[in-house]
């Protein structure tokens, strides 16, 4: 058990091809808080699905967001109902492999009388539970593993599938910025782009739906920009007295903007919750470690960003992690 | 004259050709202010004709940011001496062709006995004055032309050539977010990584090499947002005052987070450059056609992103550019 599968090999993609082959009614589900990889990936492998004459239901944990509705028709994301299954002859987990991570739907899926298929790019902990797995760990997303599958069956993609594959390829690469855009990712994007793909709409959906005030927001918080230790930190903070709707506003781009300074090496955003509480996003770019922070904290998350809530006011909240993010930089704590 | 064209035939590409088989010695050279693009494609084609064993010198007007010098090697990005020209028998003009663009430069190019080269994928206004063009209006970056270029003539493009085609490609797609980003685009790219191009290493060159100054210079800008006709045109002003080290700041952000507003469909930033003169980058994210308002004030470039330079104060200025480009809005001038 606990062995780290870096791919499947040619018996077990072999296996997965079989069960797509022979069920009749799909169950397609992703984790908590569906990000646009599972959502994407889930679009590609459903209306593959469904041009193969299958019966398919997604039912996931969580609502998408509604930034992803370009993805839906004819198939919805459906959110569990807090009950009951539909009957299904094969359960998908798409871009999860800990069947924990679809919450109150675990047991009932554990219970089914289903197969379970895998379809993944990270890395499981823990002993193999599913009937088949289609996982590389060095794909750059998901849907890019929907789309292999295709061309293994030999099926092509119709366009809502293909608009799922470029969804998962956009959202896990951060529209192909980051390290994991490799060949194959660029190359599937130019085929789906070629197949009519409107990367245009989907980049104005997933990324140009702010609201006016997203701009005085950006504005105001770095305005707040403080730099320690030579620029390697640059810290913000929001008070309350700068509260924004956070459905119009984008914190990550105060994130992105700051971690775009050639010194920075951490980030912290604090953010004013209560007159006694504050909460921090902290960013790394560098090998420093945000999650030992974090931890000292009471909070946690990844080496490059991790978060943490303190039960203290803002000013001295704000100190204290200066202080200990400033300890980190020069113990040099990685 | 004065005849728009939008793509050279198969004999003006031959003629193109023709000119890089013949010479022997070639300049290259770029419009004022060389951007990525320029830089990418005199990379791209300096490395291919070294490769082809040819003399090769590039001399700009104006010096090539620091944040490109990952380009340079073998070949540098030369500035004019004000003085001269080294001998040459083709002088290529890459991403523009209006000779006027190389300033002081432009009567000595034009008394060189030299052959002209065009390269480009902007609109040209006026007579012919080039022996040779390969132009084609809806690549989506000179670079791309010299890809295209060394295809033709069945040269493998080096490997500094490749990474010139691929900053090319960035720079001039907003990293593949534009709409400009097709799928030659995103196929040639990914030849590029597969080629050994380290996207990774590029991505933190152009955009992760700002100066401390950025965070407050993206604040003082966006903290100028005005928004007119319920936030369909957005509108900054850089007055002298806000006057920023271009080194360490990247105007581009700005533009971007003002296109990230939902309503947003045009955008407006006017630099003051004297007391006398300011100027306007102009982006559309719609069907407005940018181009077309900028080419009113004596200006020009693409629908989707424009520039002008107006001999007048910032605030008279500012004032005529938002009643033309609310005069569009209404007018639903395309």
């Amino acid at each position: 058990m606990s062995s780290p599968m870096p791919a499947s090999d040619d018996s077990q993609r072999a296996q997965a091809l079989g069960l797509i082959r022979a069920g009749r009614r799909f169950l397609l589900t992703g984790h908590q808080r569906p990000d646009g990889d599972v959502l994407g990936a889930q679009a590609a492998l459903g209306n593959l699905l469904l041009a193969l004459g299958r019966e398919v239901v997604i039912v996931n944990p969580d609502p998408a967001e509604r930034r992803f509705d370009y993805l839906e028709g004819p198939l919805r994301f459906g959110v569990w109902d807090g009950v009951g299954l539909p009957d299904h002859d094969v359960c998908v987990l798409l871009d999860f492999s800990e069947l924990s991570r679809t919450a109150g739907m675990a047991p009932l899926i554990a219970a089914a009388p289903s197969k379970k298929l895998v379809i993944d790019h990270h890395l499981h902990h823990g002993s193999v539970w599913w009937d088949a797995a289609y996982v590389d760990l060095t794909a750059s997303a998901t849907g890019l593993l929907v789309y292999r599958l295709a061309r293994q069956l030999g099926v092509p993609l119709p366009p809502a599938a293909m608009r799922g594959v470029f969804t998962s390829l956009v959202t896990d690469t951060g529209w192909f910025k980051y390290s994991n855009t490799d060949p194959e990712t660029l190359r599937v994007a130019a085929e789906a782009l070629a197949s009519g793909v409107d990367a245009t709409l989907i980049y104005d959906r997933l990324f140009q739906q702010r609201g006016m005030a997203h701009t005085r927001f950006v504005a105001n918080i770095l305005a707040r920009t403080e730099y320690f230790a030579g620029g390697r930190l640059a810290v913000v903070d929001q008070p309350l007295s700068e509260r924004f709707d956070s459905d119009e506003v984008d914190s990550d781009e105060v994130l992105d903007i700051l971690r775009s300074v050639r010194n920075v090496e951490v980030v912290l955003f604090i953010r004013e919750l209560s007159p006694s509480a504050c909460k921090v996003s902290a960013r790394s770019k560098t090998a420093y470690d945000v999650n030992h922070l974090a931890r000292r904290f009471g909070g946690g998350g990844h080496r490059k960003a991790a978060g943490a809530t303190l039960s203290r006011p803002l000013a001295e909240g704000r100190e204290a992690l200066i202080q200990a993010a400033l300890e980190g930089l020069d113990g040099g704590t990685a």
